[in-house]
C-alpha cells in the first residue's frame, strides 16, 4: 500500500484496533482527536491533538492524509466535503455522516427508501410533544449528539413530557415489543461488493443501556438470519456506504425485523471478528475503503463478547483488577483500550471468550465480567 | 498492568508483533533500536534510537522500565546483569542471553546437560582446523554474530578449510543427514511452569538458508511429536528461560531427535500461533515474563506460514506488489512489517494460511509466495 496515508478522525479504541490492523498492511497512519490521553496517542504514524469537529482542524489534517475514515460519526462534514473536492478519498462519505449524525434524517432515509424501522415522529421542541400523547409509550431521542444510551429517554404518559422530556429537535419513536436486538455488519466498496457478517445478538446492561453481552452466533431461525442478513446489505447498498456499516435491529415478537441504528465504521457488535471471524471487522475495513478485496467474513467458532464497563461509584486512574484470574480462562482473550480515566459504565474494553459451546461461553463471560473489574 | 513498564531491546518486526500484543493488555512500552525507522518506530509508548549492544546505552534504557526483554540475542550482557542487580526484571535472564550469543557456549550446555545434539568441536582459529580433516563433512558456524544463516559455511573437504572456512572463534559441526527440521516452541515462566506449541516443520530456501514455509501441524508420528515436546521442554527447564524458548531440532532419518538450537524470544517458527493458535506466541511470551497465567498453545486449525522475502536483485525503498491478489484469497492473513529498505532474502513479512486441509494451505501459500512480492 505504497503511498496511503490513512487519516483515522477518532483517537479511541475503535482508532486504536483499526491501527494494530493497520500495521499488518504496513500503512501509514495519522490520527486527530482533541484528547493528549486518546488510546491512538502512542501507536499512529502522527498523532494529532485537536477536535474532529472543527472545520479548519478537520481541513488541515485531511490535507495530510490520502484516505480519510471515522471511527466516530460526530465530524466535521463541511470540511470533509471540502477534502473529497479536493481529491482526499473519503470513506465513509460526508453524505453518509451527516444522515448518520441526525437521527432524524436516519429515520426519514429509512422511511423514504421501504426500509423498516419503528414508527416515528419528528419534533422541533418538547412543547410539540402534546399532540403525540397517544403515541405512548415511546423513547423520546435527540437527533444529534446522542451515544451509548445517552440523549435518550423513555416517555410513558404524558406527565413524563414536562418531567423528563428534551426541549430539543428529537425522534419521538415508537416502543417496540422486541424478542431480540441483534446487529448485522456489513462490509461494502466503491464497487458495490459486499460481504455481510453474521447477526450477533445483543443483550444491554439494565441500567446502563449499554450492551453487556453479545452472541455470535445470535439465536435466530434460518429465516430471520436470512432475513436479518439481507436487511443489513439493502441499508447497505442504498446508503452506498464504502466501508463497514453496522446495523442494529430489532426482532419482533411477531419476527419482524426493524432497523435501529446505524454506524458507518467498526463497531461494538463486531469485536468478536477480531478472534472468531475469518477477517476482523478491522481489516475488513481497511479492505474496503482501501480498494482491496473484501476478506471473508465466517465465524469460525462461537463466540461471546463481554464489555469491560467503568465500575459504579468509581472515577479515576483505570486500575485493571482481577486479570490474572481472566487470563486462567482457557479461550479468552482480554482487549483493553488504554483510557487513562475511567467513570461508571465507560467502555474500558472487552474480552472475547471462544468455545465451540455457546453456553459455556456465556458462563465463562459472566466469570470474566465478575473478575475482571475497572476500578479507580 | 498498572506500573508496569516493559522495554524490548530491539525493535525489529518481532517487537513490533509483541507491541500489537501489547496493546491489547494496555501494557507501557519503551523500545531500543539503533535504526531511526525501525519497524518499532511508531508504535511503543517511547521510542529510543540508541544501540542494544552499547553497555550505557542500554542501561540508561532499562532504568526506565521495570521488565525488560529481547527480540534479539545479541544485546550488552553486562548492562543486563547490572540492571538486574538494580531490580529490574530481567527475562529472560543475561545467563540464558549469553549461552544463546555463543553457539560454542550452546554447544557446550547441551553436552553438559545430555541434550542430545549433532557432534561437533570447538576451534579458535582456521589453522586448528587442519586436525579435523576426519570430521568432514561438517558445517563450520561463527560463535557469534552470525544470523539466518549468516556465518555458516560448509565445509566438504580439507581444500575447503583454505578456501572457505572462516577463520575466528567457531563450532564446526558435524553435518546430520536429516529428514526434516523442526521447531518447538515452549513458554515457561518464573515458578517453572511450561505450555509447550506443536511442532511445526520448516521447509529452507535453497540458496538462501531462511526458512521459506513452516507448517503446523508437522508430518510427524505421535511418538517423535511427544519427545520432541519433551524434549523442548527439558531445553527450557535446564536453561530456567523465562519467556518464550524456540527450540530448533533436526529429525535425522533415524528418527533420532537433535537440537540445533535455541532462541529465548518469539521466533519465526511461531508466527502462525498468532492466527492458528488459542494463544499467540507474542501475548504468551508478555504472559509468562509478567507473571500471568499461561495461555492454551493449541492448534485450532491447520496452518502453513510463508515468510515473504526481499526479492533477489532489489534493494532500496521497499514495494509490496501484489496486494490485492494474495488478499483475494480465503484465510490468508499478510503481515508486513513496515521496514523501510528490502534487500535480497530480508525478511519483510510473512503470511498465515489457515486451511482445514494441510496440503490446500500449502497450494495457496506458494500461490502468495509467487504473487506478493517485495521489490524496490
Amino acid at each position: 500500500m505504497k503511498d496511503v496515508k490513512l487519516g483515522i478522525l477518532g483517537g479511541g479504541q475503535l482508532g486504536r484496533m483499526l491501527l494494530q490492523s493497520a500495521l499488518d498492511l504496513n500503512l501509514y497512519t495519522l490520527v486527530l482527536d482533541p484528547d493528549p490521553d486518546a488510546p491512538c496517542r502512542h501507536f499512529a504514524h502522527e498523532f494529532v491533538e485537536g477536535s474532529f469537529a472543527d472545520y479548519e482542524t478537520v481541513l488541515a489534517f485531511g490535507r495530510k492524509c490520502t484516505v480519510l475514515t471515522v471511527e466516530i460519526e460526530h465530524v466535521n462534514c463541511d470540511a470533509l466535503d471540502k477534502l473529497a473536492k479536493e481529491g482526499i478519498q473519503v470513506s465513509p462519505s460526508p453524505k453518509v455522516l451527516r444522515i448518520v449524525q441526525d437521527k432524524g434524517l436516519q429515520k426519514e432515509f429509512y422511511s423514504k427508501h421501504g426500509i423498516p424501522t419503528a414508527d416515528y415522529h419528528l419534533i422541533s421542541k418538547r412543547s410539540d410533544l402534546a399532540e403525540f400523547a397517544d403515541f405512548l409509550p415511546a423513547f423520546q431521542k435527540l437527533r444529534t449528539s446522542g451515544y451509548d444510551g445517552k440523549g435518550v429517554v423513555r416517555l410513558t404518559d404524558s406527565s413524563s413530557f414536562i418531567d423528563d422530556a428534551f426541549d430539543a429537535p428529537s425522534v419521538l419513536e415508537s416502543k417496540i415489543e422486541f424478542d431480540k436486538e441483534i446487529a448485522v455488519i456489513c462490509a461494502r466498496n466503491k464497487l458495490g461488493e459486499v460481504e455481510v457478517y453474521d447477526p450477533v445478538e445483543m443483550v444491554f446492561h439494565p441500567e446502563a443501556n449499554l450492551v453487556d453481552y453479545l452472541f455470535a452466533p445470535a439465536n435466530l431461525t434460518q429465516d430471520i438470519t436470512d432475513r436479518a442478513l439481507t436487511l443489513a446489505v439493502e441499508v447497505a447498498q442504498k446508503l452506498r456506504v464504502v466501508g463497514l456499516l453496522a446495523v442494529e435491529m430489532f426482532v419482533t415478537k411477531d419476527e419482524i425485523l426493524l432497523v435501529n441504528e446505524v454506524a458507518p465504521r467498526p463497531h461494538n457488535s463486531g469485536h468478536h471478528s477480531m478472534r472468531a471471524c475469518r477477517t476482523s471487522q478491522f481489516e475488513q475495513h481497511l479492505r474496503a475503503i482501501l480498494e482491496l478485496p473484501l476478506g471473508v467474513p465466517d465465524l469460525t467458532t462461537p463466540a461471546v463478547l463481554v464489555n469491560l464497563l467503568g465500575e459504579e461509584g468509581h472515577t479515576g486512574p483505570a486500575v485493571y483488577e482481577g486479570l490474572p484470574d481472566a487470563l486462567q480462562v482457557p479461550g479468552v482473550y482480554v482487549h483493553l483500550y488504554g483510557k487513562a480515566l475511567t467513570k461508571p459504565f465507560r467502555k474500558m474494553g472487552h474480552a472475547i471468550i471462544l468455545d465451540e459451546d455457546l453456553n459455556t461461553a456465556f458462563e465463562k463471560a459472566v466469570f470474566i465480567k465478575e473478575t475482571l473489574r475497572v476500578t479507580a
